[in-house]
């Protein structure tokens, strides 16, 4: 076999059955593979940060990388906002980068560029295949990297001979590492602090705060009337009614300031100490309040799960100490609002949802809203890096397809990956976009004032600002193929979003705030 | 003053005069002092590849450097697949990263990443700002890089503090170094070969293509005998009525081989000695044909005009060769078709047109039908990166003012960084996009082909084709704030053309082929 197939062989082999793809020429004996092969599923989309942020949405749902197609340097580098996005959300993802074949290099034709020093910025695991034999190992190599603990990108960079030619073979599935046990020592010294009566915060981030990780960590702070906080962007927190109550840091230095007063023990569980998502001048960047101590229960690459599990053996509350499953409210029927939009979502969120996070400054009065709906995952901007929303809610889509997606979208950051919707709308995925209107980059006005710029001028003002013209996003999704619709009340959006989870495939509604 | 003043003050002085931007929390000093000083108007792009795109396009026009203003890591690497064909072109950029606060990097917050290591990728000139008191002469550093010969992307990284503090300076204009004369004795040598009798061509590229060194290759190649060849990609090419007819290089290397067989001198001005776009197997990407001797005339940095001008003092036709001045044909009146639309163009495309052209497989053929339409510029896609077409468009439409910009857009690479369409409407530029749609990456179906994978399978089509949904141009113009239509007939296409000309501001016409 080629080299092509070889990596298509081993990827599926290997647990890989989507190939997110936006190919070109010194792709096309993957794609060929990929056909001729059938076992991975090929879902295309226009844009490579789509494609990247689609594989990123995928792994966080399952667990399992998906592969990520790209067109040579100039490709990575259009995938690459999404994968430093992944990177920070700690998600496998194998990207295989075509590069021109090995004897074109020198030519320096027009396409050539330094992929190895593009992907090396992601900080995850490279590896530049030699030649058509080496394909099937490096492919298995990149999947147990990629999905070795904590999860990372693991990206093939591909030259054209290395897929074109014969001489190849698929090769053996690597098992991944396993992650690394917490000392017994590290679990009973954090169960004395949680004894003690000093205010101790527990704070879960990476893997806890899903799964039975979550619920232990509920357990333990229920039982060590500990606060239970979780990082300003999880990459899959499990919320909902019933769930553990997860109180995430908020955004602004300030606000996190207040919010870990008096904490005298921080115990970190998959997440880091905080740290202030810019620098302001004269401020520091460390939140950890004067007086308060860290403790690192599990730090990365390690088994957090098993950690929390472990102590919640020690020092556990019977009950999850979770969100009250309250009987869900009506559906407002104010104006559209921030706020009403909040009820409204509280009211009709379905069970089983995956909400896509890139609400920027909506998003903590809609995740607090929603904090009594029926459980559901809710993705996060991980890395700051706008442009994910729609492609994570893609992926997610693609994943789960039995499960409701609800993306919530604030326009400015819509626009760098729209076309995300195009993909939507091909493989009919059950997706929601509730578009969050404020016509303006609202984050930087509040930055304006947060920098002590004063009164923004004019260009400032041009520079923060969407409108002139606006954005008409209900054109926008009709011209990649997903409908869409534009409620003028709080009544009007209720009938759009449940008209919208009730028929299948892709729907936009725009919420002009 | 502080750095960011600095920086501004520095840059208008060398010479700048419009920002292209998509600035973050760590550009915000910047804005505020564009805002308050006043000399550097500000345009904003929704998406960093629209910014880069339309500073390329921009100096492309002027020969002077437009400042993009790019947010953090992830900021540049959305604007790094239009700086590398701006690098490919040699335009001179002067690319502004903000960077975190010196003291807040070591905090690895969210939206750190290594800014350096992709600006390294562009191949340019990059100095990462030390302080407040480096903005000013780091500036006329970089303006001075980008400027100097052939022009360059010079990327300056400049820390949110070194903006904020006191303490700066605006820094001197350094006058960029000058192009490097030609040696006598290489025109000399060059002369003897187009004396000669043998089958000789003048390939030109760069800085040969247009203006004087246009003219003289013209004339050179006249009264030689020669033919004049170009690049296959030209940044700016002067063409059309009463200009010299410079045959461009095709794409597929066996065209290339077919258009320089028997050729036994090829003499490169401002060009590089032909190179396959891709590698096929078992071809060698050189296309230059055995026994054909390349004489380098002006290589990267030197005087290309000035040797072509010395040169035709030695050997030279008194008139240039051009293309007729032909009466213009009529507006075609049949089905529309590639055919009848290249018609339509060389009927209507008015004098003074620049042509930003993204067309794709549709290039060569608008291209010659448009020989001996009235003067015009014909910027290229030089790097092979798509996406490149609507920023370019919209960044020669600020450049210039006056002239009426075409905008010749493939649909499958018009998606990449289509929200340019918001920036031409905010800013009401001149720009009338041609968007060929084909419903699919023909070039790739074409290559399939090529590369012999025989007839391609269903998921090889559903990676190749657009449809599924088909793509609404209009209504994502719509949404965007560009009016558009959609001709049925050759004549609506006439008629929408002339009134898209007419009109000020920006239109779409969208032809399905």
């Amino acid at each position: 076999m080629n080299g092509a197939e070889a990596l298509v062989q081993t990827l599926a082999a290997s647990g890989v059955d989507v190939c997110f793809a936006n190919p070109g020429t010194t792709e096309l004996h993957v794609v060929a593979a990929l056909d001729d092969i059938g076992t991975i599923r090929g879902v295309l989309g226009l844009f490579e940060g789509a494609v990247t942020g689609a594989a990123d949405g995928y792994a966080r749902m399952t667990g399992r990388p998906a592969a990520a197609l790209l067109h040579l340097g100039p490709g990575l580098a259009n995938g690459l906002a999404n994968l430093h996005n992944a990177r920070r959300a700690f998600t496998p993802v194998v990207v295989v980068v075509g590069e021109h074949a090995t004897d074109h290099q020198h030519y320096d034709a027009p396409l050539q560029s330094d992929i190895a020093a593009l992907a090396g910025t992601v900080e995850g695991w490279i590896r530049r295949v030699g030649s058509a034999a080496d394909v099937g190992p490096a492919a298995a190599e990149a999947v147990a990297a990629a999905m070795g603990p904590p999860g990372r990108v693991a990206t093939m960079i591909v030259p054209a001979d290395a897929s074109w030619y014969d001489g190849a073979e698929a090769a053996p599935v690597i098992p991944p590492t396993t992650a690394r046990d917490v000392a017994t020592q590290t679990i009973e010294e954090i169960a004395g602090v949680l004894r003690s009566s000093e205010p101790t915060a527990l704070l879960i981030g990476g893997a806890a705060t899903h799964g039975e990780a979550l619920r232990h960590a509920g357990r333990i702070a229920g039982a060590a009337g500990a606060r239970l906080l979780c990082e300003t962007f999880p990459a899959r927190l499990e919320r909902g009614a019933g769930l553990p109550v997860a109180e995430r840091l908020a955004y602004l230095p300030e606000q996190v300031r207040e919010q870990l007063a008096g904490t005298r023990h921080l115990i970190l569980a998959g997440a880091r100490a905080p740290v202030s998502f810019f620098g302001y001048p004269e401020q520091s960047g460390d939140l950890v309040p004067a007086g308060c101590t860290v403790h690192e229960l599990a730090g990365t690459g390690t088994d957090v799960a098993a950690a929390l599990g472990a102590l919640s053996e020690r020092h556990a509350a019977p009950h999850l100490g979770g969100a009250p499953g309250s009987a869900r409210g009506d559906a407002p029927t104010d104006e559209l609002t921030l706020q009403s939009l909040g009820l409204a979502l509280a009211a009709l969120l379905p069970e089983g949802a995956i909400v896509s996070d890139e609400a920027i400054t909506a998003s903590a009065e809609l995740a607090a809203a929603t904090e009594t709906a029926p459980p559901h995952d809710w993705l996060s901007l991980t890395g700051g890096a706008i442009g994910q929303g729609i492609p994570v809610a893609t992926g997610a889509a693609v994943a789960c397809p039995d499960r409701p997606v609800v993306s919530l979208q604030a326009d400015g950051s819509a626009v760098y990956t729209i076309s995300a919707l195009w993909t939507q709308a091909r493989e009919g995925l059950d997706v929601t976009t509730v578009l969050l209107g404020n016509r303006s980059y609202k984050i930087l006005a509040m930055e304006v004032g947060h920098l002590g710029l004063g009164e923004p001028g004019r260009l400032t003002q041009d520079m923060l600002g969407l409108s002139r013209p606006d954005l008409d996003f209900v054109a926008l999704a009709r011209g990649f193929g997903v409908p869409g619709e534009r409620p003028g009340t709080v009544e009007e959006f209720n009938a759009a979003f449940s008209r919208a989870l009730a028929e299948p495939g892709p729907h936009l509604i725009d919420v002009r705030l």
